[in-house]
């Protein structure tokens, strides 16, 4: 089989120093990355050929590596090489980019995480939306899911990785609800995130977002800050499940999909079922920022082979 | 490279109907069993060319799987027969074998785990050891962990499952303090499990086992059975930290290794360093019933390939 049976804009992956097609790239069956979940991972994403916020997605794994004691043999600017080389080969002008590290190997005969060299992998794949285009627009149903959230006292939720066997079964509970998506608490009846994306509330004007149990996303943070910029209050604390469901407005934020507006919550309607004002607001500011140019790294895509 | 360069007692996999060396084998890079840890997985051991208890791994392994609401088009004989050729090919007398599902790579555009074909992964390897054979004659030195259990209300515990990162963070901890294994506890400060192995505690001759939180390994199963043939109580409940410091005697259970004495606890030493009378007892229970061929398959070495 070689390699021009593949189209690139299918995805590219980087491992082990070779570029290859995605569909072709593969992680040891005995990697610890895959038999004990024992990875940490970021995910960027690169729109209408620009990177966003690629700096900071890069300076995140690196702390994230730093918490599971893994290291890499590469620098923050390697590891935005190989990213952007990725992006340029598959040709994609919307991607989602992905950078991995894994515990990688033990030695035989061992189960020492010490001894294992760690592992990266790397890909770009066409960008991948949590909700279609008419569910973006006019909102999602979402459902408070009753499955509670990995407690952050047995894994750490801002080191990004794949212990996703609750947020799955919350897939499937919103599926089973005739919803898009669900929502975990944890065990005080607080929200704290879902499947790959952050939650927040409005009311009377003002944005909450919960501060604990949560992996801090990316498009979490940039709504923060635009919210410091347009004068809206947002508050970082204890969301329950209660003032959530007494929102005004509700969306939600993820690096899949930026803003999305949730105009059901368990089966009740928000907003006359269109997404609100303040969300919309948000969501504008986004999108326009992101078109300016804003905190972004374009790619070459006419440069040579790295 | 040909296959000739690999030893097969090195380890066996099979993959989509090939059986390969384990050192060859992969999973691709965007199976959700690897990027969302979305798998479930069993693990069967041979001993002295027999597998224990093959029929009630595999049984719990399709239960596991139900769980997760995944299929595989293979019967449990099936199964059976797949693990044994592992076995078989890789010619090892003592050998740990795994049979994975994973819920499989999700097709292009989607993030649906109801879209995605579940796929099957089975090894077998040399035999692991959780300690080595001077600690499990002498006593293994453990430490309750910092580190909290994932709760039963994310991720049920009695499917089998890779969400170790809590685990990982007990073995990094007991080897910064100077033991070799760590057992986890719940947010109310009761005793779960550690990486790989239950935890029993011995009090005026009774046995104690949590009941809730933890995976029900095998091993565990059989203890409390044997326990019941030899008149020793075996009480399932939960069992606090404090209980757990106060016992005259502690022992861990796995498949790798079956009943290793715990002589240090945080470290204060249990029966002056040496393993209790309950614990031999148990142990030595153990390995005769194994050597007597007790609920074992024997595996045909000299059978032509399947």
């Amino acid at each position: 089989m070689t390699e021009t049976q593949f189209d690139p804009a299918d995805g590219v992956a980087f491992i082990d120093g070779v570029y290859m097609p995605l569909a072709k790239a593969s992680i040891p069956l005995t990697d610890r990355g895959f038999v004990r979940s024992d990875a940490t991972y970021d995910v960027a994403h690169v729109w209408k050929g620009r990177f966003f916020r690629l700096d900071d997605h890069i300076e995140r794994f690196q702390q994230s590596m730093k918490g599971l004691r893994m290291s890499l043999p590469y620098s923050a600017q390697e590891i935005a090489d190989i990213l952007i080389e990725c992006v340029r080969r598959s040709g994609l002008r919307d991607a989602y980019v992905q950078m991995t590290c894994t515990r990688g190997v033990p030695p035989r005969g061992t189960r020492d995480p010490r001894l294992c060299q760690n592992r990266f992998y790397a890909f770009a794949q066409p960008f991948v939306w949590i909700a279609n285009e008419e569910q973006r627009r006019d909102g999602l149903k979402m459902v408070i899911s009753s499955v509670q959230r990995i407690q952050p006292e047995a894994v750490d939720p801002r080191i990004k990785n794949f212990h996703w066997l609750d947020l799955t079964g919350g897939i499937f509970e919103a599926y089973d609800r005739d919803a898009v998506v669900a929502v975990l608490i944890d065990r005080d009846g607080n929200i704290t995130e879902g499947a790959g994306f952050n939650v927040f509330a409005v009311r009377d004007g003002v944005l909450a977002t919960p501060d604990r149990g949560v992996f801090e996303g990316m498009t979490r943070r940039t709504v923060i800050e635009l919210a410091g910029e347009a004068g809206i209050a947002c508050e970082i604390r204890p969301v329950s499940a209660d003032e959530l469901r007494g929102a005004d407005e509700i969306f939600i934020t993820s690096t899949a999909g930026g803003i999305m507006p949730v105009t059901e919550l368990d089966g009740r309607i928000y907003g006359n079922g269109r997404p609100g004002s303040i969300t919309n607001r948000i969501h504008d500011l986004y999108w326009g920022r992101k078109e300016d140019g804003w905190l972004c790294t374009t790619v070459d895509y006419t440069e040579t082979a790295a």
